[in-house]
């Protein structure tokens, strides 16, 4: 299951060519929205192994934690504090494995998408918000929390951009700056609407590739996956890894980072599909270790 | 053996408590230094079941690559593409791993310091210049490379801050910013020198904690271990802490990250001997793979 902000995704099936009975459910109250996804999956009573949940965040995800498995400091009306975890648990009697949306997809993307064969990688979603996901050395990212990169502070020029940024925490983040509706917010009209000249694209560019570097320099990835809705205007791509090779400023030296980067900053081989095939590869885990 | 920019430090033995003929080497030509090094080493042939090696960098660690285990792209004369790993393996004949002087001194911390009993942390070092190591679920971080956190990209108020940056690569990055040389070269005076009320002090913590934020926010450490020249003002510490507190902006919940962050970002209990006791950590590891 992807517990998205606007939808959930719920599929039963066993890989990329076997996921089936998809249903798609509007996220409103957690009691509407939660029965819904319940009563999918009451339907393969005695047929499911266990269960992947990829959700949005922020999640306690500390075992030790009385509130492990809950949503926690969302400001989405009523999701605070819903123990989503042990509601799976306790309807369905299987395992559950729940992680933020982005460290799935980069769990699916790794098992059967553009980081195949890669221990230490990234997934990086720029659309409504930003969001980040690794894996390190094979495993999740998983520390005191789970990791919260869209809220990255990045160098900004306020003579050429005086936006103050839209983030209700900290105003001009990574977030902040480049979300999709920061880019709408800062041009009055959505990105969607943009022609390809327009000189958002450029700004957009500089500032996805700012946090990408952040995240290169720390995490060192091995490969960099990078979508979300802003990247429907797909020349975007090749802007950001011009900014990322220039701030870069040749102090890395590795073969995947020699030339035009076309290989190491690469689309969702999984598509639209990478977080909830993560999801699935977040069940298949569980489903191994129990 | 801590093979730094300025100096090498040699020594036998087990443990924090069994670390004996040290000898400290002034960094000078490869073959001098290394040559002194190895001679060191060579007392006791027979005697020696591993090496470890924590070096200055930035480092080839790709077991796959050619110039593994060499030195790269030091600005250091002579350094550059110097085999650190195979010169002592083909000399002593013994097992010798290598990693940076700050992934090493974070192994070091983890083993007998500030970090004993986690899986997750970072040690960060802001004097000369700015590194940081990590442990990941409690191995050495290592992707495509090793990390290069020194060259983070962070916001700045240039009408504040004019200075235009000490960064031969980047200009204004994390240390070409907040390095010691950097705030001597922006007051025109070593920070040595510094009154506990000069304005350097207050514009250093800022940029302190905004790499230290972007840090937390992509590795998630359950703590952060923070040494180096600079903070030789202990007052610098809770400065830091609190504008990391401040950059946070409540949006990260963990018991961890509530209060003064006095328990949280902490100085190196090893003190200086993070580094030389790092590469004792590596050297046990080596010698248990084999």
């Amino acid at each position: 299951m992807e517990a998205g902000g606007t939808k959930f995704l719920c599929a039963v099936g066993t890989g990329p060519d076997d996921l089936h009975e998809m249903v798609r459910i509007l996220t409103t109250t957690p009691v509407e929205t939660l029965g819904r996804a319940l009563a999918f999956f009451e339907r393969f009573r005695g047929r499911l192994r266990a269960l992947g949940i990829g959700s949005f965040g922020p999640l306690d995800l500390d075992p030790a934690s009385p509130a492990f498995g809950t949503v926690t400091t969302t400001p989405k009306p009523g999701w605070s504090g819903v123990p989503l975890l042990r509601i799976f648990q306790e309807a369905l009697g299987i395992p559950v494995a729940l992680d933020t949306d982005v460290n799935a997809a980069a769990l699916g993307e790794g098992r059967w998408g553009a980081a195949q064969g890669l221990h230490t990688f990234i997934y990086v979603t720029v659309g409504t918000g930003i969001g980040g996901g690794a894996v390190i050395h094979g495993r999740r990212l998983r520390g005191l929390l789970h990791p919260e990169m869209g809220h990255l502070r990045i160098p900004r020029d306020r003579e050429r951009d005086p936006f103050p940024g839209l983030c209700p925490y900290h105003g001009d983040c990574w977030e902040g700056l480049a979300s999709g509706p920061a880019m709408a917010a800062r041009w009055s009209q959505p990105p969607e609407t943009w022609p390809p000249d327009h000189p958002g694209w450029a700004l957009e560019a500089e500032y996805v590739a700012l946090g990408l570097v952040n995240l290169i320099l720390t995490l060192v990835p091995q490969r960099v996956i990078l979508g979300g809705g802003v990247f429907r205007f797909p020349p975007l791509y090749g802007m950001v890894r011009r900014r990322v090779q220039e701030r870069l400023g040749e102090y890395l030296w590795a073969p995947a980072l020699a030339g035009d980067l076309e290989g190491y900053i690469v689309p969702p081989a999984l598509g639209e599909r990478s977080g909830l095939l993560g999801a699935l590869a977040l069940a298949m885990g569980v489903a191994e270790d129990t």
